[in-house]
């Protein structure tokens, strides 16, 4: 790298629009949508698809409801040609879907595309040549004249051999290629003087498709392009302004939004944003984005992984974790605020009585995407306290007091600290019984017990327990059943325990649900300890708990 | 998901700022940087990073330019804080580099925080609360007041810590958290009365991070929230505006660039985009943005497979082939007309006298980031000529005709279609020997010859062929070293061949150069063959060329 990249690198010059609009614009309604994920997609892989990529490829983006669906460049080579004519051959286009295909602007090549589609109820042809001073000055050293005759010339062969197919229903598109590095009154002049040729109407209207081909500006210059060539295309009714965005500064779905703010109507781009270097512009993501505006996209993405899968299958390229609404870490929060903040979220969107979606750290419902809520939370050192509990809860229905999430997260912290790996629901559980000693066998086993009212009104626990395997007889009386079962320990072992907490809940519902009892307790050297029983009786589930809280009592 | 997302999701109120600035700017220089990998990358990590990968990234970080630092939560666990107080401890925090550590408001967090970083000449204390109204009601089921005052408090904490460790130059940093969905008058207002406590001036300023914890609308409505904050914020000169976006729509980028056309001064985020959920603004691609427009980030990512070899040690999160800048396909073309477009733009670039950098497809030069030209063009059955001629100029030193390039496309073509796999420069390099007939032994090969010149200046070519293994002498007559050798070949064996163009160049320098020789020919029939000849002689590899053609006529 340079130390000053001036001598290499000039700034993108402005476009001059100080009564801009779309600033002040939201995105109210869903663009029409292109995948283009069978071109250009397709043509960016290391391995493109063979035909039967292209086939389950084709009925994805079917299924998730786009009508639009760019198939390929016919005119590029034999596994191309065949399947596009295949396509229409065998009757394999749905009666709502139209396939779009692409050519350069070259009479072969033109002639072939038509000859790929012959047949097809409709088709978009889509001609294309680059107009940027770049462009026009190293690759073709064309002057603008030229490269508008260019361009003329193609809509004359549009035009023609439309006219010499008459039975397909021909649309055109037509992109000034390298649009977003052109001079913008000139890309007005070349589609214009397409128009001239091709006469579209509103009922008729022509695709105009802006290309982003290499992103080159922040985003809202692109935003800037797109409306300065809405307000100056003639007869803008007979137009279909299209946007086409790729990903080199890492703004291609920023640069689709602000487009359609700026007055476009369509979108290309490719499932999940494979294509050329650093991919199309995301339809997924631009999509769900519209649906957490409350705005219906018109897909469908209700089977999120489903689509992941078929994607990474034909482009052999996988999802990156991170993507937008796909990846496998997008609906994980592992800090321990976030987790507690998403718990406390969850419950109260369970809690009250509107349908709107309100959860801290998810801006969707992951559910919508057919993902399902237990991903939410993993446990690493980062971790805090709601998650460990979040845990518990999800995997074993216990619902720790407060306080005592704190005391048993310090475990697992520890745990965690030692281990430097994510805890699983295993690891959370087994840090648990270590916790509270709850391994088999206790040190106090609990055996027959009976729980008897003296005359005064007091409870008498009277029962046998079993302590390192000898069998012992113990009893106590208290004011309930905890304070007489704290004095049958006291008075059968010595242990001196003062409950200053408790807690119980059921754990699932009907006749198998189970009692988890949680005490809390202070021992005369000021220690804090807690104690956990589970039971099918709530009664001994308490039992249980007063005997796990005193075996950590020496 | 929904029909009708209306009924659960509502769009994102716009921010009201008619009179807005951003949209007319650009960005002229590079904002401070803050590296949160150690911290908001870490604890977003299913495998957070141990103590030597921790010290790993650090350095990356120091080495790469970043002069701020957020090393962790040291309130969080003994794993991070002892990493943080070993940095200081160990003295293995340069010079010029400030580290930062995050805690949240309260009294005995603040406290751990300020003694993970006892001893350090400088260090940063961010704290931070959520104000937004989603998280007071749900999460801590707070007033505004009752949120203000907290970070009140914190700052009096910040104040009165600082001032008991007076050694250590501290700044501070308060994140109003959730600071894109919040009321921003609110935000302001919390923001100020933290101004109260700590009095920050222009030469001590505080840094207010704010942070769009979760992505919930289009970039500029952040950029909007940006402009609003640094124009109603009091005291703007004593007050650092520090962005922190996260990529839940794939903005996070655009976000973090429209907000410091906005005003913002600071951009916090990870190296490549690491970070919960979705990831955090990647701080390559903002610098690189930078780059490419001329302005100097003041970040050194000259090698940038360094930095994407350890981001995936310590992280264990493979980058996306795709990543801007970073990924391995990103300089990759594979469609014909872009890797045809490029080959002119190299050339263009080589001959020209401007050190301005201006090839198609290519926003950069890959060379800036380490990375070679030789890995930009990769031919598959999307290719076309341009991309092929491009990989036997790199790879052989061969610069074929155009109409050749046009000819052995073809034969590239059919090998590329029938083995539906990227082709190698090895494979090309076989189809060229067999489209030329240049594998051993060749049909016709050339033995010992003399070329003389006849009384009236005719060349004559005289030699030994050896034909199918037999040595057979021949000899021809002609105006020229070709056309003898052409008469030769016809009155020897019967062929008759037409030149029609022939071309000839020297392949590398020196003495060890040697030479390439192609004739395009006619045959009676009207075929057309190319020959391809090579040798260190230059009179040899033409006569080579001749017979490499003569070998395709039966």
């Amino acid at each position: 790298m340079l130390r000053d990249p001036s001598i290499k690198y000039r700034p993108f010059p402005p476009i001059v629009l100080p009564d801009r609009q779309w600033p002040s614009r939201t995105i109210t309604k869903a663009p029409r949508w292109l995948s283009t994920d069978l071109r250009d997609g397709n043509q960016a892989l290391i391995d493109p698809m063979d035909a039967e990529k292209k086939q389950r490829f084709f009925d994805l983006i079917c299924r998730v409801g786009i009508k639009e669906i760019e198939v390929g460049f016919p005119s590029a080579g034999a596994t191309e040609f065949d399947f596009i004519s295949g396509l229409v051959r065998e009757n394999r286009i749905p009666d709502d879907v139209t396939v779009q295909v692409l050519t350069q602007a070259r009479r072969d090549l033109i002639d072939t595309t038509f000859e790929s589609l012959r047949g097809a109820k409709t088709g978009i042809v889509h001609v294309y040549n680059a107009v940027s001073p770049a462009w026009r000055k190293i690759v073709f050293g064309m002057s603008r004249d030229e490269v508008k005759q260019i361009a003329i010339d193609a809509a004359m062969m549009l035009r023609d051999n439309a006219a010499a197919q008459p039975d397909t229903d021909w649309r055109f598109e037509y992109s000034p290629e390298t649009f977003s590095t052109a001079e913008i009154d000139f890309s007005v002049e070349v589609c214009a003087a397409v128009m001239d040729v091709l006469r579209p109407t509103a009922d008729r209207p022509i695709i105009f498709n802006l290309p982003a081909t290499v992103e080159c500006a922040t985003p809202n210059v692109y935003a800037d392009q797109i409306e300065y060539f809405c307000r100056n295309i003639p007869n803008r009714d007979a137009v279909i302004v299209s946007l086409h965005t790729h990903n080199d500064r890492g703004t291609g779905v920023a640069a689709a939004e602000l487009g359609m703010m700026a007055g476009a109507d369509r979108v290309e781009g490719c499932l999940l944003g494979n294509g050329e270097r650093t991919g199309n512009c995301d339809l997924v993501t631009v999509a769900m984005n519209l649906y957490t505006q409350g705005v219906d996209p018109g897909l469908d993405f209700s089977d999120i992984d489903e689509v992941v899968k078929t994607v990474e299958y034909c482009t052999n390229i996988p999802v990156h974790p991170r993507t937008p609404y796909a990846g496998d870490l997008v609906f994980t929060a592992f800090s321990g605020s976030h987790q507690d903040a998403i718990k406390k979220g969850f419950a109260a969107q369970e809690a009250k009585n509107d349908t709107l979606w309100e959860v801290p750290y998810l801006p969707i419902d992951p559910a919508d995407l057919g993902r399902s809520y237990e991903a939410v939370i993993r446990v690493n050192s980062q971790s805090g306290k709601g998650g460990v509990a979040w845990v518990l809860e999800q995997d074993k229905g216990l619902k720790l007091p407060k306080r005592m999430q704190a005391d048993f997260s310090r475990h697992v912290q520890r745990l965690a600290d030692e281990s430097s790996r994510e805890l699983n629901a295993a690891d959370i559980w087994g840090a648990f019984v270590q916790a509270y000693r709850l391994e088999q066998p206790q040190r106090f086993a609990l055996g027959a017990y009976d729980e008897t009212r003296a005359p005064n009104g007091d409870r008498i626990f009277a029962g046998s327990i079993e302590v390192d395997g000898v069998q012992q007889s113990v009893s106590g009386r208290g004011n309930g059943l905890i304070s007489s079962v704290v004095a049958a320990i006291k008075e059968g072992f010595g242990i001196d325990l003062d409950v200053s907490d408790y807690a119980e809940h059921a754990i699932g519902h009907g006749s198998g649900a189970q009692a988890a009892a949680y005490v809390e307790c202070r021992t005369p050297d000021g220690r804090t300890i807690w104690g956990v029983g589970i039971d099918e009786d709530v009664a001994t589930a308490s039992v249980r708990a007063i005997l796990s809280a005193a075996s950590a009592v020496e």
